[in-house]
C-alpha cells in the first residue's frame, strides 16, 4: 500500500486548504491541463467524458420537450452586439475582439460570442414572420469566451463549454412557462443525475442577466459552504424582439412582438461535482455521469485464470450497460486502488484466485469504502443496486451539508456572526431596495444568491434597514 | 397538387444552373441561414440534425477503436502557431486574429484555431514523458475558422464544424497504421452511411496538408462531375514532435521523438450529400443520417379515426427505432408532399379513411416515387427493408455516376477533350514532377485529386512531359 499512500498524500487536504485541494484534484484526476493561452484550459479525456455524459442526459431531456439543436457563428459584429442597450453594457467589457482576417484589417470588429442572444435574435428576425413559425425552441452546445481577470478550472475560465437555449414564443405566458420549465429541468439534472441538491429561486434585479426581465437560478452549496450558481434561466419579455425588430403576424394578421427566453448550464457543473462530492482521496463521481462506473482490478493478475475471469466479467458488465474498465496494466493493485479513488470511480471490483475459487469477488464503494463479497452470478443485479445506493448516499451527504449550513438571521450582526467561522447560506428578509442589498454585500461579504421559490417568514422587516420586508433572500459567498 | 407544383418550381433545375440549384436547396430545405458575419452560416435544426447523426455514427466508430474526445482552447498564441515552419506558412494567411480582450490590447495576438495541431503538440509536450503515456488517441468536435475570400454554404465557410483527430505514437509503423485506419473509417462512413462512393488515395506533395509528410484523402464525385475532397488523414512523421520538443523515454529509458497523425471530416460532407443525391425536387437523404426517415401524411385528416390511426402508427414506428414524424398541421397533403420531398425524407407514409378500412397504407419512396401498398401489420418489417433498399439504390446511382464519369487519358489533349462537355475525373500517368502537375492544372483546369491506392497502368509515360511515369493520378475540378 506504499504506492497509494504516496499518491493520496500528494493531495492537499480540504481542511487545510480547500482551494489547493480543488486544484490538486483537477490536475491529478486528469480532468484538465493548463494551456498556453492564459485563462483557457484543456478538457482532458476524463474531464471531457464527464461533460459528454452531462450533455447526453440533458440533450435527451430537452429533445423530449421539443427543443432542437442549431449552430450559430462564434462571431458577433460589434453593431449587432450593441442593439440591446443593457445587454451590451453587461458584456462588452469582457469580450475578445477579432480585428484582422489574415493580413487585412476588418471593416467592423467582431467579438467572440460571450453568449448568443444577439445572434439568435438576428436569425429570428429572418425566419419568424407568422404565428405558424412560433414557437422556436432552439439550443446550441458550444464554447463561449469572456475575458475574465481571475480564472479557475471549470469555475471561471476565459473560454468555457456550455449549452445555451434560446426560445421565442407568441405569448408572454408561454415564454414564462418555458423559462420555469427549463429551470426545473436544471434542478432535475442536478438532483437526479449529479446528486446535487439545489435551491431554486429568482435573482434580484442587481444580479440578473444583462437584458433579462427575470433571471431564475439554481444555487448549490459546495462542501466549504460557498455557493455555486449552477444554472440560470432568463425571461426577456419582448425587449430583444423590439430591439432586433422581430415581429410576427398573428392569426388575424396583426403584427406583434414575440417573447423570448434563454437558459444555460456549463462545464462549471463539473467544478460543482468536485466540490460537492470530493474528499481527501480525490474525486467522487455520481454514477450517472462517471466515465467509469466500475473499475475491475485483478489481484495476483499473473496467476492462471485471473485475467480471463476479469475479462469475462468486464464483457458481461458492458453487455449489461455498465461503464466498466478493466485495468490490466502492470501497475500494482495498490497503485490502481489509489488511482481510481482519485478518479472517483464509484465501485471497485477486486478479483483474485481465491475469489474465483469461491465464484465470488469483492466490491468496494468509493464513498464509504464499504467492502461487499458478491457472488459472480449476482453481479448484474448487485452492481446497479450498489450504484443506485451510492447515488442516494452522496445525495444525502450533500443535502445534509446544505441543511446544516443554511441559517436564518434577522439583522446584519446576526448575518456576520452566522458566517464568522465558515461560509454558509444565510436566509434573511429584504425590503427590495438595491441599496440594502449593496450594504449587506459590503458589510457581510455576501451577495444575494436568490429569492427562493419556497419563501419563509423570518421577520417582518428588512435585515438591513428595518423597513417592511418584501422577500426572503438567500445570501452567500459564491464561486 | 397545385401547391407542390408551386414549391417545386421554386428550385432552379440542376441542369439549368447547378450552383443555383444547390443554393436553392440549402435555403429551401432549411439547412442553413446566412448570418450577419460575412462568410459564416447558421446551421438550422434540420441541417444540424444531419450533422448530429454523422457525429453520432462516427463518434461511435472512433470510440470503438480506442479514441477519446477532448476539448482544446479555440485560441492559439501567435508564437505557438509559428513553431512548425510549413504549418504556419500554410495557415497564417487565412486566420482571424484576436488583438483585444475587453478594452485592453493583448500582449500577444491570438489566432482563432484554423486547425489544432499546434495546441495538441503543446499539450502532448506536457503529458507525454514515458512509453507508458503512449499512444494518445485524441479527437475533438468543434468549429474552426479560416478567413476564406469566397464562400459557399457547407463547402467553404469561414467558420465550419468538424472533428479533428490527433494521435501520438511510440513508433512510425503505429502512426502510419493509424493514418490509414482512419482513412478507412472515413470510407466506411461515406460508403455505408452516406451512400457516397469514394476514391481513396494519397495526395501529391503539392496538395498535401501544411506540415504533413503524407496526406491521404477520400475523393467523392458530385452529380455535376466535380470532386469533393471528403476527408483527409495526415501522417506527420516526427516533425511536429521535434518542433514542439515532445519526447518520451522508452522501456530502456532512452529518449525518442514520438510519431503523430491528424485526420478530419467536416460539415462539408452535408454539401456532398446534397450534390451526390439531390434532384430537382430537393434533397434526397441517406436513411442513416436523415433526421426524419419516415414522414406520415394523413389524408382527409379530419375524418374520424384518421389522426388516431396516424398517431398510433407514429408511436409504433418510433418504438421500433425509426425516426418518424407525423405532420398533423393544417397544410394540405399536396403541400406536405412537396415539403418533405424538398427535405429529402426517404419514405412518405400516406394514410386515409379508405386505407384504414383495408388496414393498409401507402409508402412512397423519395428517390423513385415508387408507391407500395403495405398492410399495417407488416410496417415494422416493410419500412426497414424499404430504407435499406433505398440506401442501396442511391448508392448505386452515385456509383454509376462515378463510374460513367471517370475516364483515362494519355496526354494533355486527351485530358482537355475528356472534360470539354462537363467535368469528369481523368486518370492519367504522371512522372512525379511538380512542374508537370502545375502544367496540367494550368492547361486543363484540373488539379490532381490523388494517387489512388488502386493503381492502373494506363501508359508508360507522363501525360504531360512524356518522361517515364511513376504513378497514376486522378485529376478533376474540385469544390
Amino acid at each position: 500500500m506504499a504506492d497509494d499512500k504516496k499518491l493520496v498524500s500528494a493531495i492537499t487536504s480540504m481542511e487545510d486548504d480547500f482551494a489547493q485541494w480543488y486544484t490538486d484534484i483537477v490536475k491529478k484526476a486528469e480532468l484538465v491541463d493548463y494551456s498556453s493561452v492564459k485563462g483557457c484550459t484543456i478538457l482532458r479525456p476524463y474531464g471531457y467524458a464527464i461533460w459528454e455524459n452531462i450533455q447526453r442526459i440533458f440533450d435527451g431531456m430537452i429533445k423530449e420537450t421539443g427543443h432542437e439543436n442549431v449552430a450559430m457563428p462564434m462571431f458577433i459584429p460589434e453593431s449587432l452586439l450593441q442593439k440591446e442597450k443593457d445587454h451590451v453594457e453587461g458584456f462588452a467589457p469582457e469580450v475578445a475582439w477579432v480585428t484582422h482576417g489574415g493580413s487585412e484589417k476588418l471593416e467592423e470588429r467582431l467579438c467572440v460570442r460571450p453568449t448568443s442572444e444577439t445572434l439568435f435574435c438576428d436569425h429570428f428576425a429572418h425566419i419568424v414572420q407568422s404565428w405558424r413559425d412560433l414557437p422556436k425552441l432552439y439550443n446550441q452546445w458550444c464554447s463561449v469566451v469572456r475575458w475574465e481577470k481571475t480564472t479557475r478550472p471549470f469555475l471561471r475560465t476565459r473560454e468555457f463549454w456550455w449549452q445555451e437555449g434560446h426560445t421565442i414564443h407568441a405569448t408572454k405566458e408561454e415564454a414564462e412557462a418555458e423559462t420555469l420549465q427549463q429551470l426545473d429541468a436544471y434542478e432535475t439534472l442536478c438532483r437526479d443525475y449529479l446528486c446535487m441538491p439545489v435551491i431554486k429561486g429568482r435573482k434580484t434585479d442587481k444580479e440578473k442577466f444583462a437584458g433579462a426581465l427575470d433571471t431564475y437560478t439554481i444555487e448549490a452549496m459546495m462542501h466549504d459552504g460557498k455557493a455555486l450558481q449552477s444554472g440560470t434561466s432568463h425571461f426577456f419579455g419582448d425587449g430583444f424582439s423590439r430591439a432586433f425588430g422581430v415581429q410576427f403576424a398573428d392569426k388575424n394578421n396583426k403584427l406583434s412582438f414575440p417573447w423570448q427566453t434563454s437558459w444555460g448550464i456549463s462545464t462549471r457543473l463539473i467544478g460543482g461535482i468536485i466540490m460537492t462530492h470530493g474528499d481527501n482521496s480525490g474525486l467522487v463521481l455520481p454514477p450517472a455521469v462517471a466515465p467509469i462506473q466500475v473499475v475491475i482490478v485483478p489481484v495476483a493478475m499473473h496467476k492462471p485464470g485471473v485475467l480471463d475471469k476479469a475479462r469475462e466479467i468486464a464483457a458481461q458488465l458492458k453487455a449489461a450497460g455498465i461503464r466498466v474498465k478493466l485495468d490490466d496494466s502492470d501497475q500494482s493493485p495498490g497503485w490502481k486502488y489509489a488511482e481510481y479513488e482519485m478518479k472517483g470511480v464509484p465501485v471497485r471490483l477486486e478479483i483474485g484466485p481465491r475469489d474465483i475459487e469461491k465464484n465470488s469477488c469483492v466490491l468496494v464503494r468509493r464513498d464509504n469504502r464499504e467492502k461487499t463479497f458478491v457472488d459472480l452470478d449476482q453481479l448484474n443485479t448487485a452492481i446497479p443496486e450498489m450504484l443506485e445506493a451510492f447515488a442516494q448516499a452522496i445525495y444525502k451527504k450533500a443535502k445534509d451539508n446544505l441543511d446544516s449550513n443554511i441559517v436564518t438571521a434577522t439583522n446584519l450582526d446576526e448575518m456576520k456572526a452566522a458566517i464568522a467561522d465558515k461560509p454558509k447560506f444565510v436566509k434573511a428578509m429584504w425590503c427590495g431596495e438595491e441599496s440594502c442589498e449593496l450594504e449587506i454585500k459590503e458589510k457581510t461579504g455576501m451577495p444575494s444568491r436568490c429569492m427562493p421559490f419556497e419563501q419563509e417568514h423570518i421577520s417582518d422587516v428588512c435585515a438591513c434597514c428595518g423597513k417592511p420586508a418584501k422577500k426572503m433572500v438567500v445570501f452567500g459567498i459564491a464561486y
